[in-house]
């Protein structure tokens, strides 16, 4: 019998979980917080990684590697940076161990404390712009565009697989310009290129804007985001994009010559996304029977299960699988047949669709017969028989529908979620059912505080789609002017 | 003027030092022995992982992520692996910093102390063995092939950039098997899949062979190496293949049962490269001139200079590059122009040579009009003068003869540097001038310290060629009788 999961409308929480483990994405590993990203969840991750490190060298950005441990010193240097970050974290004080001269095993040698004490890394931004200001002379050596796909550390007290974990894993974009125009531009480029990746390849329709001053990432001027909404109805952060201004290089003393023979201190940008993606991933599609994956990022595309009896059919039938297979692999698809010989077929269909695959093929004796195939799709379960004549086109044709009606599918979710709201007895009523709210807010962090403690909802992000938000109105909170609504919602 | 490169006659060392310096490969960091691998050393590092990555997923092995801690009572488990790595690392105490109550920056929390302190992985048999524990139950779940890309940490007292840096990046195999015949099997496997590597993509002449067991990896009965000869007579270990037996499944309790129905313990491999590879690849083949990258690795395989005077002759020789580079980009090749108007053609000759790019083309009016343009092989230093008409498919056959080229020269120098030595007056005077010496062991670990004291020399390999090794005769050093020679140098 296949694993059973929860439904989404019993524990929606226990329903994610289950997902992950049960469908071999990830578990917890005997490190508290730390967790093991097993085989086919890591290889949807690659896939992640592959594509979107070839959206960044498509807009001229470079790969390098900065240390995992960053000195203590350095988070004192921008303040907003260090109350932002440097708290919870996991500090290295001493490097070697001993045997126990009691005998109990290994002891840390108390001879060998570090001078100044070592954090892994929460972030790079201290270690990378102490590294830049020896790279940039003059505007000629401008702009530097650095991209780190690399592992980091933020000690959380409450950790939830790939949504919130103590170590994960992220690329980490650190730019370096000669103007605040060319920073801020490339700020607007990168939250972008994360949009495109997050609807083209993840299927998720996500709305980008600008966040609060209060939900800024510290030490920033401007923060953009990429916004999802997830089927229980709450928002995730799924990338953020900074403009930096002259904070780290003034913390950093990274100064250049300009065109007119100036110095000037370097404007900065840092953008990033991490393992988060795989959790907004599986809470944005899921279904109660399991994953689903869309094409794009499926680690397997096809499944082929045969059907059959006899040695002899069983032959028959893998031939013709393999002559699919080959096919469709000519084509750049991937495709798994599962001949093991111990499952029964409903075992293995009930498995790979709670591996979320997007496309499985059934085939028989009498199939092949009759010249058909029985084909699944996993986003609607339906299953129709099809001629094998022509298959590999329509399979094709198949998977890039099934992309499509995946992303249509949580649009549609997502614009149906999407209220204006104008009064705060609505508000209160509204955000208890989830999605996001459109409202007018005076733009002060006392309001968002307020609002945030009286609902636990937040300033999700104020929309770039200015028709969407731009109008005259009075603050759901306090009834002040605003000329612009916002995107309220609880989240992750 | 191009960046000065010291000689390699004068001082080898420092000549490394300038190629990885200079040449933007890496460079040291704020943190003690903590490496920055620059955007053009990083580029080459990408590519192996590309290529390695591709072998490993053709032999079967799937990606997965293990934490990046460890706690320290897993390093008590096994005894051997204790001894030999759990001694100097980075050990993680704290999970929190604070403001320091006097006012001077941040301090460690004292009230943050974790219980049982963590480790920064030096290497993660033992956290992936108590994972596999949970993965295996019979036959069926076996074999597991995992690989992890990953950074790990050993506090290294004394450090060089890619030889030996307190973090580094690496992949690390770990596969778990039913029988010791498939563990000894999969450990030679990946041994030849490094071997292949270093051979055809980097053009390392290695020797293949198993190490002495004083040489074996902490807890393994059988360690298979690639060694490298660099141009100092020195060798270099590039990667390793380890039969762990059954020493980490009994450690971590990790049994199956049998296809008999019987409960026995799981048999293991470990195998791995890091980017001390890139060290390999730059003492191998740089010349006083700068890197030589064979066109397997090299970020970019060809550069082209414009020569020109007036605007007008700029453009016409900018037009006809655009052309040759979108020739051999379509063929999968990648080209850079050159074309910064801050610098003089003998600059940037001279600083593509110190970059190691293969082939770098200069075209002037003179070229357009007489239908040629200059190709200079980097490896051989050679110009001529080529046609235009056909160029691109020169190109590629040059690129290709490059590769050749790099890997004869090498292997001619170490064959030449490989010298049977039977006694041991000549062994002394021989290990002076470096290389391989041939020579005949008695297989005693005392004989190998007592070589190793008086000569600086180690046993590099007990290589897998017999006809090389293969014949009986007397120890060099004890004249004890022994039925093979082992290769000795001095070593990175």
């Amino acid at each position: 019998m296949a694993k059973e999961v929860t439904k989404r409308s019993e524990n929606y929480s226990q329903w994610y979980n289950d997902l992950v483990v049960k469908a071999d994405l990830a578990e917890q590993s005997a490190v508290r917080g730390c967790m093991v990203i097993k085989p086919y969840g890591y290889a949807i991750w690659e896939k992640m990684q592959h594509i979107l490190d070839g959206m960044f060298k498509e807009t001229g950005h470079k790969n390098a590697y900065f240390p995992l441990f960053i000195p203590k010193s350095f988070f004192s240097r921008e303040a907003e940076h260090v109350a932002g970050f440097a708290k919870e974290c996991a500090v290295v004080t001493h490097h070697r161990l001993m045997n126990d001269p009691d005998g109990n095993g290994i002891v840390v040698d108390p001879e060998a404390k570090l001078e100044e004490e070592l954090i892994v890394r929460p972030t790079s931004e201290t270690i990378i712009w102490n590294t830049y200001k020896n790279w940039v002379h003059s505007w000629r050596d401008l702009p530097i565009l650095c991209n780190q796909w690399c592992n980091v550390v933020r000690w959380e007290m409450r950790t939830r697989l790939f949504l919130r974990t103590a170590e994960f894993l992220w690329q980490e974009g650190h730019t370096a310009h000669a103007t605040a125009e060319e920073a801020e531009a490339e700020k607007t480029r990168m939250v972008n290129v994360y949009a495109k990746f997050a609807r083209e390849t993840m299927a998720l329709p996500v709305v980008v804007g600008h966040k609060s001053p209060g939900e800024r990432f510290a030490g920033a001027l401007d923060t953009m985001t990429i916004e999802a909404l997830m089927q229980d109805g709450k928002a995730l952060q799924a990338g953020t994009s900074h403009f930096l201004g002259q904070n780290f290089a003034k913390s950093f003393d990274v100064t250049f010559t300009n065109k007119e023979g100036k110095q000037d201190y370097v404007w900065a940008t840092s953008w990033g996304v991490s393992t988060r993606l795989m959790g907004a991933l599986i809470m944005a599609h899921g279904d109660d029977n399991g994953l689903v994956l869309p094409p794009a990022l499926a680690p397997i595309q096809v499944v082929m299960v045969p059907i059959y009896k006899s040695e002899e059919e069983h032959n028959a039938v893998l031939d013709k699988m393999y002559e699919v297979k080959k096919a469709l692999e000519a084509k750049g698809h991937s495709v798994e047949i599962d001949d093991r010989d111990t499952l029964r077929p409903g075992f293995k269909f009930a498995e790979w669709e709670l591996k979320g695959v997007p496309v499985r093929l059934a085939m028989g004796p009498r199939d092949l017969q009759n010249g058909t195939v029985e084909v699944a799709r996993r986003d609607t379960l339906e299953k129709i028989s099809e001629p094998l004549e022509g298959l590999e086109e329509r399979i094709i044709g198949l998977l890039d529908d099934i992309q499509k009606n995946i992303y249509n599918k949580a649009l549609a979710y997502r614009d149906a979620s999407i209220r204006k709201v104008d009064t705060w007895e609505e508000f209160k009523e509204e955000i208890e059912k989830g999605g996001f709210l459109l409202c007018h807010w005076d733009g002060t962090a006392e309001t968002e505080a307020k609002i945030q403690e009286e609902t636990k909802a937040t300033i999700r992000c104020i929309p770039v789609d200015s028709a969407v938000c731009m109008e005259e109105g009075k603050c759901v909170y306090t009834g002040k002017p605003s000329h612009q609504r916002v995107l309220f919602a609880r989240s992750y």
